[in-house]
């Protein structure tokens, strides 16, 4: 009988929906635009009912707040969330019902870093942030997620603002915190501050520079909190080489030495999993794991 | 045949020695200032040899940074500390040499937070912030300590500064970071501002907002970074209830309802374990453990 195992990335914008093999290689992959709750979820089961025969268990990676207390009352749901109709919802409980194979449920940034984590020889540790119009990290230690009563929420950190930001009385753009690393330094930051959209912006603006200083602040905490054995960094912004210079040079000078860690060239990366796949390949090992239950 | 556990506590000012029983008990101990290396080892050596026939192991908990890497040509060292004489000391070979019981070696916070969560019931994901002349933490998850290639080091974090520093151009105390918590909120950073020691400042000076400030952020990157059941503080400057109070009311405020806490009376904490006790019974049980393994 084949297996096949199956992986929803649930983001804000859209929903990537795969069903992947033994070997963790995708059969097929699927994405849609996360609309209302109700349309997003059809078009998922939908996807994997015609996969529902081989189907022996499917990871979800969404975006949060989500609860993932299995000994909760909404364990599975998406909770307390600013975008509209998709706070409460019981994301997996909604896709779960129409299928018998059991559910895995985490953030999408842990469904990321479990799948950089795996293709990594000898990694156990890693952490994986995301820089896009929002932040998250997941952290993995052991080959297990980090997180007590929930999953991490890396991107509301408070940082030290940049001279820059201070000038000019920029406090960041996230509706609950002033100053937190996402508010500084998610890609809406960018437009905020220069009226460019972030696509747009030159490669020589010093804006680069701004944003590279705050990221690197969440390198070192990282660093420092979680002692990883790698920090992967996913997302358009972060894809530019430019970017990942400044990160590794910001970092080099905010760390000052102060604790050994590996060659920058080797600890602060993007993605090994091409086309922004780590997600779906950390979703089928989930998938699998918790199909072995 | 008894069974006798040793703890050492290797702190910067003193160390602290003991031998406790099957249920964690105190059967004695002693402390004496940390002079050199080799005076405090041969005292440390010495009150362990009149235990020796019952001793079945003994953990280490010192101040860093260590080495805690079993793999390492340099484990069980104090690495590079600025205390004059006890960079790169083999501080677990030269006690262990005398003796045939095996070690365990861990950080001081982490031997605080190890014995903070063994006496709390149910609680097995927790944080020990120690306040005092610097800052270090210690993380438990799942009974074990967070840590991927060393040890944490939560002191030196980036902080946003309080605008009462701003205004003063005060960036802190430490000698490797500009604006790093423990430069900005170790007991130094008191006497800085004000020119009075941190023991003589008046409970309603503003100074103890500035303090809080900055501990009450470290609390929030705890949360968002752990997710701990409890955050607990050490050290004579949280063991003032109007600090414990202060920091509470700064957390909620940064926080903003962000995530979902337990009550701040329970989540941000001073020790269970009474008199600066935390690492010793914390090493007790560290001592237990390696004695089976």
């Amino acid at each position: 009988m084949t297996k096949l195992y199956g992986s929803v990335e649930a983001g804000g914008t859209k929903f990537v929906c795969a069903v992947g093999d033994e070997n963790f290689q995708v059969v097929e992959k699927v994405q849609f635009p996360t609309t209302t709750p109700y349309e997003t979820i059809e078009k998922t089961v939908a996807f994997f009912k015609r996969y529902e025969a081989d189907l022996v268990g499917v990871a979800i990676g969404s975006f949060g707040p989500i609860d993932i207390d299995e000994n909760s009352e909404t364990y599975g749901y998406i909770t307390k969330t600013p975008k509209p109709n998709w706070s409460n919802v019981d994301l997996v409980g909604l896709i779960a019902k129409d299928f018998k194979v059991p559910f895995y449920f985490t953030t999408d940034v842990n469904s990321s870093a479990f799948g950089e984590a795996m293709v990594r020889k000898g990694v156990d540790s890693l952490v994986y942030y995301t820089i896009g119009t929002g932040i998250g990290a997941g952290a993995i230690q052991r080959g297990e997620f980090i997180g007590g009563t929930g999953h991490t929420e890396a991107g509301h950190v408070y940082v030290a603002p940049h001279p820059h930001d201070i000038a000019h009385e920029f406090t960041g753009v996230c509706p609950f915190h002033k100053g937190c690393l996402e508010g500084m330094a998610a890609g809406p930051s960018l437009e905020a501050r220069t009226g460019i959209r972030g696509e747009l912006i030159e490669k020589n603006s010093d804006v680069w520079d701004v944003q590279a200083y705050y990221i690197a602040q969440a390198a070192v905490q990282a660093t420092l909190l979680y002692r990883p054995q790698v920090i992967v960094f996913g997302g358009g912004v972060m894809a530019q080489e430019h970017m990942l210079r400044r990160v590794r040079d910001k970092f080099a000078a905010l760390m000052n030495g102060y604790l050994p860690v590996p060659d920058l060239s080797d600890y602060i990366v993007t993605p090994a999993i091409a086309e922004n796949g780590s997600a779906t390949v950390g979703n089928f090992a989930l998938a699998k794991k918790v199909s072995e239950r």
